[in-house]
């Protein structure tokens, strides 16, 4: 691989005439950033990568001819849609070209359950064209409204709609890539069914994506409710029971433990200090035997917006998921945070008990194997990386799953191991390692 | 109570003039009757049962008009729909009037999500309607030609649908109803959420539905297929990955073990002989995903038809649940059956392992409590009514859950027990016990 000294990323440009670029400062920076300062011990890390030149191409044929010229020179590829990650995902550590998918943003084709796009359609924006025909997206991140749909399916995992369609790895939830190779001579490729496994959350390091072939969900006008509880467990209680309630349609099951909310100043009129509360998207057909519900667990529901009011303004998904801690980031920058899946309330609870004022939790219900099960981003008090993993060590003893977001690589964040038939198909497509370098432990290894 | 030595049904007749009615010995004998001949105990009891006059309302208020007339003359008062149930739930024991609400045949609105009915709805003819605007029911028996709406929800539970949206008495699955009481003045009353469940699977002892207000599921194009399988647990293990299968939307998982699919003969020519089978409807947007998973399980698809094609011809829903056993007795007519919640792979196996000649074992997969399910209704060889409760004893000593089809009160079938608000209801709305007598046991003791 070319380092920077021997490159002239200028004549680069030149070589790529027809396809904009750029090798301004500036915008260089920010396209060499995504949301890793949520952790501290990333940021020490990935704050000086810096990548060289970016090129924002619109077809295919344009992605083949960068792919061209980076095998030519051996140059470093890393890809990025709109760098709404926290793990680094796009930050390209050895330099080199960042190939941002933005203005890849076309909707090829889009028929009842099933839609194809370029990698670059932003998720809101997809669904807004999607509902039209009465379809929306499975799954997307809080993050929807900027993210793109090839960076989730390269860099994601779950989000709202999770709760009724698991992970994006999970079979049935992404159909058909294609994507652009670097070998020798680059190609196309096409990956159907369970082959489209060795793009999904590799970062970007398995071939340029430039088209998706996704299944859709029937859209429901998705009512948003704030329901408020005295004590965190029965709030807990209800949200694995609303998870659980076939007869209610929902899309977002979202619960956080007092003193969570007083970092989401926008609610505080609904989320009475010391409240535990539930953030919700239910279907505004369900709301009646919803009620019930909130009745049988003693909740008290204080925000109720149809779909149509919601729009309006800002929707309860920005203030879960990962949102959480960017909102708790705002108001103290020394919070980070842990991917949790905890798999049982009795697990939940005994956690819960053991916080202490370091710790605090908030869950997002999500479909895992045979059930729905608690997960969540808990919030950390940082201290050192030490005491971050002497907790990851402590949760994991307990038998709760932690993907780890202080690590940039593919197998040590939530994989945990590496992945044999990612690492073969990479030496496929990518023999010189120029695909975002650095990501894939098991390729180097 | 009166018996009919005192009552002049002729003259009952004239008194509900405007109403038809008939007195006709042939056709009351046909409205006598279910399909509880599926069981050979059921048979022997209620065979001779007879109601004296039968009456097709077509408006709630000839329906006051009836229910005043039977509180005047204490006459018994039997609902009927379509009658396909099998455990005698429309039956007149004490014979009186028996109540057909087939001419209570209209959808009295039908909106995105959820429509307005009267009980007397053809299940089938109902979907027709409410496809035409993409929804239609979430669960309905394998009786869906004919069965009513009003039907299944006085004396059903579960069905195809059911593995998503679990049974017709989980919260959410029915949302109001309106009904006539037997109260000295007979009146109007709705119930609403969680009320509604007075009136579940009550056989129309708690008063006489009008009106329904039902929720719907979004209509998918469900393809119908045929997987064959070398053995038993394998293709029981399908059918619970299927029905795990977050990115997979289907409506209908049901496994034959082999040598069920013999009493197929319209199937024969898909499923060799020895094989075990599932028969199956899995949305045609996710057809290449099923394909891997029954790759996976090394499953071979025999049949597949789009939804265009099965409306043409006999649908495979009418080869599961209940319709099982109608195809295994019209080979042979000493079989009976159970209905069986096994919960789990490892205790089905084992109940599979001491089926000896006696049990044939299929499978319905629904969602019950916090998963997806093995449930079904084992053919039985049937001996004697004291083989029978030992084969239930057996089972449920080893933590199956048998809702005994060969029992016609409430109580005796899956309830187990006395409901005591069902019962408080009943003394409130019918307090001359003259609705559907003897099959509340909760209300005679």
């Amino acid at each position: 691989m070319n380092t920077k000294s021997t490159i002239n990323y200028q004549e680069i440009a030149k070589e790529l005439n027809g396809i904009e670029t750029t090798t301004n400062s500036d915008r260089l920076t920010k396209l060499s950033l995504d949301y890793y300062h949520f952790s501290p011990i990333l940021t020490e890390q990935l704050q000086n990568k810096r990548g060289e030149l970016a090129a924002f191409p619109t077809t295919e044929a344009e992605v083949l001819k960068i792919a061209l010229i980076c095998v030519k020179y051996k140059i470093p590829l890393t890809v990025r849609g709109a760098g709404t990650g926290n793990y680094g995902q796009c930050i390209p550590l050895e330099g080199g070209i960042i190939l941002d998918t933005s203005k890849m943003n076309q909707i090829q084709w889009l028929k009842p359950g099933i839609a194809c796009v370029q990698p670059g359609v932003k998720m809101a924006a997809f669904d807004k064209q999607a509902r039209k025909i009465g379809w929306e997206l499975r799954i997307a991140p809080s993050t929807y409204r900027t993210a793109t749909i090839g960076g989730f399916i390269g860099g994601g995992s779950v989000g709202m709609g999770s709760v009724n369609y698991g992970q994006i790895s999970d079979r049935g939830n992404l159909r058909r890539v294609r994507l652009v190779t670097l070998e020798e001579t680059p190609q196309v490729l096409e990956l159907e069914g369970d082959r489209v496994q060795k793009v999904l959350h590799a970062y970007g390091t398995t071939g340029i994506i430039t088209e998706l072939e996704i299944p859709l969900a029937p859209a429901y006008p998705w009512q948003e409710i704030i329901v408020t509880f005295d004590d965190f467990m029965t709030a807990a209680s209800f949200g694995q029971a609303l998870s659980d309630s076939h007869g209610i349609v929902k899309k977002l099951v979202s619960i956080h433990a007092s003193p969570i909310p007083s970092y989401f100043p926008a609610l505080k009129n609904y989320i009475p200090q010391g409240k535990h509360c539930a953030l919700l998207m239910v279907s505004e057909y369900d709301i009646t035997p919803f009620q019930d519900l909130v009745q049988e667990y003693q909740g008290e529901i204080t925000y109720s917006k149809t779909a149509a009011e919601a729009a309006k303004g800002t929707s309860l998904l920005e203030f879960t998921w990962n949102h959480t801690t960017l909102h708790a980031r705002s108001v103290d920058n020394k919070l980070t945070y842990l991917q949790t899946f905890y798999f049982t309330l009795e697990r939940l609870e005994k956690l819960y008990q053991q916080r202490g004022d370091e710790i605090m939790i908030h869950l997002e219900f999500l479909r895992a194997g045979d059930k729905a099960v608690p997960a969540g981003l808990q919030l950390i008090r940082f201290t050192t990386g030490e005491r971050l993993n002497e907790i990851i060590r402590d949760r994991e003893s307990q038998g709760a799953f932690i993907a780890n977001p202080h690590v940039y690589t593919i197998e040590d964040g939530g994989n945990k191991q590496v992945d044999p038939q990612k690492v073969a198909f990479k030496q496929q497509v990518d023999p010189y390692g120029l695909l975002n370098p650095g990501k894939m432990r098991g390729f180097r290894e």
